[in-house]
């Protein structure tokens, strides 16, 4: 890979004298940026350009050529790139679009250009992109101007669209952030994400990664590569909905991918998934800053107002404010003298401002124990108070590094004066307290994540008798059919996961003595092929407690639904033993094309038919995922016994949801499995799973 | 009001010739900004400064004067207001801080203040804050230089705080929006938001208005002047968790009002929620332009990515895609012949940019009917295609006026021609499609919201017998206590929802007789003051079918919470006929402080007692907002049928929150109303009451 980004010649090829000519652009690009390697200019039509002769053909070089970066009309490539193998260049950067993303024809020049590539061993980037820069030696190869906006720095920067790519660069310029590299790597023919992600990782001047990414080839890969990054990556991943589906398709030939799996594996490797660009920028910012180590923040503000917006926002993202000692208290109070200030937290310091003892407040506030950061809302005229300022600025900087804690600095003044800031001061600065208190958190949060993915707990693994399990699976496949319900069921006991067992009643007094038989008190549910939500239709009655119930509540039941839906086929009855008290939940796991195995859990009846929502893991995980995936569910406090619930067997869900993700890698020819639902008891008396769907491929 | 902003003559009070001296810059700024009256200054010990006179008071001043802005410590500003009233100065803003956001002390001062003032009929902004602006006539009063970052334009502001205040000119300054009129209202003494909003309602010249408070004094005023607004009114209200709590009260002595309040009666109001500053942002660029009226798109990109960025926040924000129809493609496919582009919507025009082709594509789209909006997403380098985009903009201006339709202009471009754009070019300009995007669905729902407001469906008016209920509350009132259940029960009669019977049972032979009574199957349900949640002990059994299962199910109940909470005190059980089927809701009421009655409503069980989500309204309201509300409600698609549920009668429904709107406005002694549950039952089959409970004061 490091022959991509380090090549000591070039050979810029589809380069004309004429003033459209996009290779022109590159030319100028690896000129100004100061190339510091031999370039040379290619072009069918030859002619001279910036003082060098342009050759016809890479093989009219008279040198050794390291990398070719190539923008001519798509159905020249492959014999450029043919040419490009006689000549011994290994390495290409192909910035020509027209290709798959185009139609039928495209794609038919890709396989040609891969099989020439595959003849010569040459390793490409591209098509479709819009190429490489390295701001270390100056390769800078896009075929648009970038001069003014790029300045050398620690982030890289991976993109499979080249338009974004370029506002990505916009980004960091805005913010006074330097690059390292930039990739933007279009239609991935040859190099794909993985590779170029886990080159980075080894990059030694590389510090934060960024990714674009409309699409994931191969998730897994991916994943193993992040996990191993003692890097910040950073991603944001579009072509998330239908309406985005078609343009991307077409736009870097991208699948869409389920959306909660690409979160859950993003979280499982350690990448903080980017929700726009905006989180991007405030990412970059505070990732430069000590990581926020714990929920405690203090505020310092010259501004109420400003401290009252922070407070609110640090509510909403979970800080705590907690109130500082009396003695600290009277310490500052010393520094400032009496005055109309607050010194509570958040601390008002009003319109006080000594550089001084804002330096000292800012340090006597870090150096506490029970302090994980600190935002400071600055407001300031330069006119007047400029010179101080910029130097509370920096002195800020040292303190932040020396007790290794964030201090989120947030400015109001000018624009004049921020931009002064912003091109002078490495610090970053915050514009609005509510940026600079979700930045705190997004760093709060990111490292609480990175923490636990680099802890490495270990994986559980559950002593199952394979074999039969075997048996079923492959029976199965064979006929080609799903596991019926008693497989379904026996394959859960192997794996020790509780199952109730329920009998098929299809008369009324076949219920009634089903009943008998189990002890009351019992539940009966109607079975139709055609009746999926068996409450809404009356077709659920519980809690009967002798004979003359159950056999009053079949007739009931059997005549309400042949009156309300004449058409359906009803099979019977099921009758089950009571199985009261504890609470629903719906467990589930599938084969992702992307990422192989997942597993989901979510709170039963309305909230998985109503709103969807399910945590979901990569399978295989630790059990504090397992943990958290419970924790996450909107509806959890319910399991977890708030207000005055009862706390249900959360221990007990999560073994059965660690052995599904364990059944699932077990056995890849489960394609989908249902526990749908497992109904939970009170803390320490278990689960049981009710019902259960298994479809094999 | 007036007085306030267009002044002959202004005396500044509280300066002096020292360079720390806060005065001097309130002097320096009205003569930076060429202030059109006459200016004196005043300061205790006299001096000369800008070549004028410093008067020692007020008193010397040889002319009239019309309005005082004074900055001297707190306790002299009685005296001071004492010296403006025998001048006959009868307008004063007072920026001094140290009243009553300071402590007791200074809430005394205050109230001297207060005397003083209405002795000499005098009005007065403030204390606590930092002047008022008006651009037309150069008054800029504040105590902070501002020459600077202030264009005139046609947004006003009305702020709490000032030092917010002033991160929202830099935000205008930023964008390149015009300010007309600035109040910084602080601690709002005598003159307040309703008026100060008010006024601007009137004044001619302003637009667009913004808010930010911290508290609400008179909410139901703020209302009625808002409610007949014909200008956009944007607020951002602060203050809303605990953390903010404090330091909000000690900065604009602001109390916290019950957010969810705040929010209901903005929307009702027509007010737009600013939720922060970056919304702030959008708002004010996408209300220069028409309101989008529909949730119909055109995204046209030169840039796949961001048109796969963009179209993903389409689907967040709900916005539909409509395909382009096939004779318009052609008609541009003849414009722009043959090239690597996506005619579809998102239109991905590629690296192709034809100023003459571009501007006929947005006119085209924009002609047609199916189409509400037009995001044009453009990147381009200033260096190349600078002239031509930036006749792009100015032609996009026309359009969008022309038709009446908003275009969005996002433009990715390097930072100084981005900064050119925004000081020359009128237009708004967006940065991230994702702003974009939001900023579009902001002008929909808020333009929708408007409409509605302005509409002004009436408020349905039932036929109630009010003398017994009177008597009901009168009585309770006097008693010092709450409304029995039966009394409540009634009340509920009179306004005709219905309510469920039950009777109480003390001991099993009771508790069977009762059910023989109604007819089975009954529910019963344990009494007992110190259990609130039934079910959780187990204290509800449901679906009883005879007599035998009733008095099992009585013995069970009683010994299994007797056995379990050992000190509960057991009235006996509530028997009720068994209601079945339907839907649990929760309806309520009360009377808030700031906003007098409101009425709200939520999914019963764990909908509001684990997510405590309800929809609320300030009483009375139309039938509009009552459906809207029951539509707000996260599980609201439950009742309305989702996912083969069965649709509930959600007109019954609606019913009943009016007349529980209507009740709360009739009897403001009835300080809080619940019902819960209220059963709902399938669409024509209404709704019961199942349990009341009514406090009064």
């Amino acid at each position: 890979m490091r022959e991509f980004f380090y090549p000591n010649s070039i050979a810029v090829v589809g380069v004309s004298p004429a003033p459209d000519n996009l290779g022109r652009n590159i030319v100028q690009n690896l000129i100004e940026f100061d190339f510091q390697g031999i370039l040379y200019e290619v072009g069918q039509r030859g002619g001279i350009l910036a003082g060098r002769r342009i050759y016809h053909s890479v093989s009219d070089i008279p040198d050794r050529v390291d990398l070719a970066i190539i923008l001519t009309p798509a159905r020249t490539i492959p014999d450029i790139l043919e040419e490009c193998g006689q000549k011994g260049i290994r390495r290409a950067v192909i910035e020509s679009s027209g290709f798959s993303e185009y139609g039928p024809q495209g794609y038919h020049i890709e396989r040609q250009v891969l099989t020439v590539a595959r003849k010569w061993n040459i390793r490409f980037i591209g098509p479709n992109c819009i190429g490489v820069i390295n701001m270390e030696n100056g390769l800078c190869a896009p075929f648009t101007p970038l001069k003014c906006i790029i300045e050398p720095g620690d982030i890289s920067l991976i993109s499979q669209s080249g338009g974004v790519g370029l506002s990505f660069l916009n980004l960091l310029a805005s913010e006074n952030l330097g690059l390292n590299k930039f990739i933007s790597a279009g239609n991935m023919l040859d190099v794909g994400t993985p590779e170029l992600l886990s080159y980075l990782i080894e990059d030694e001047r590389t510090r934060i990664i960024c990714l674009y990414l409309e699409g994931i080839h191969d998730g897994r890969k991916l994943m193993e590569i992040a996990q191993r990054s003692p890097k910040p990556i950073l991603a944001i991943k579009a072509n998330i909905g239908t309406l985005s589906r078609e343009i991307a398709s077409s736009h870097t030939v991208s699948l869409s991918s389920d959306d909660r799996v690409v979160d859950a594996a993003f979280r499982q490797c350690g990448i903080a998934r980017v929700r726009s660009s905006t989180a991007l920028g405030s990412y970059l910012k505070i990732l430069r800053l000590p990581f926020m180590r714990g929920d405690n923040l203090a505020i310092v503000s010259r501004s109420g107002g400003h401290a009252v917006i922070a407070a609110d926002a640090c509510e909403k993202s979970g800080f705590n404010l907690p109130e500082f000692p009396r003695a600290f208290i009277q310490e500052i109070e010393k520094l400032l003298g009496a005055s109309v200030i607050r010194l509570t937290n958040p601390m008002d310091l009003g319109d006080r401002f000594e550089l001084e003892t804002y330096h000292r407040i800012v340090e006597e506030t870090l150096r506490r124990e029970g302090v994980d950061g600190l935002l400071l809302l600055h407001i300031y005229f330069a006119r007047t108070e400029g010179k101080e300022s910029r130097e509370l600025i920096r002195s800020i900087e040292k303190l932040s590094a020396q007790y290794n804690k964030p201090v989120a600095l947030c400015v109001f003044t000018d624009n004049e004066e921020m931009a002064y800031l912003k091109r002078n001061i490495g610090y970053p600065i915050f514009e609005m307290p509510e940026e600079a208190v979700r930045a705190l958190q997004l760093s709060r949060d990111y490292g609480r994540e990175l923490r636990s993915v680099r802890a490495g707990e270990p994986i559980p693994s559950y002593q199952v008798e394979r074999g039969p399990v075997e048996e079923l699976v492959s029976n199965a496949v064979q006929e080609k059919r799903d596991l019926l319900l008693h497989e379904a069921a026996a394959v859960l006991g192997h794996y020790s996961i509780p199952v109730v067992q329920g009998a098929v009643a299809r008369t009324e007094s076949e219920a009634r003595d089903s009943a008998c038989r189990m002890g009351f008190p019992v539940a009966i549910k109607i079975i139709s092929e055609q009746i999926s939500h068996k409450s809404d239709v009356g077709g659920v009655q519980l809690n009967l407690r002798n004979e003359s119930s159950v056999q009053e509540a079949f007739r009931d039941m059997i005549h309400r639904i042949r009156e309300a839906y004449p058409g359906v086929e009803i099979d019977g009855v099921l009758v089950q033993p009571m199985v009261t008290g504890g609470r629903e939940l719906i467990l589930g796991g599938r084969q992702d094309d992307q990422f192989g195995p997942v597993v989901l859990v979510g709170l039963g009846g309305i909230f998985v038919e109503i709103f969807g929502e399910v945590a979901l893991r990569v399978a295989p995980f630790p059990r504090r995922e397992a943990v958290a995936m419970i924790g996450e569910l909107q509806g959890a406090p319910i399991l977890m016994g708030a207000r005055g619930q009862i706390r249900s067997d959360i221990d007990a869900v999560v073994e059965v949801v660690l052995k599904l993700s364990q059944m699932l890698c077990d056995f890849p020819q489960i394609k989908e499995i249902d526990v749908n639902p497992l109904r939970v008891f009170p803390e320490g008396k278990g689960c049981t799973a009710l019902d259960t769907r298994m479809i094999v491929r």
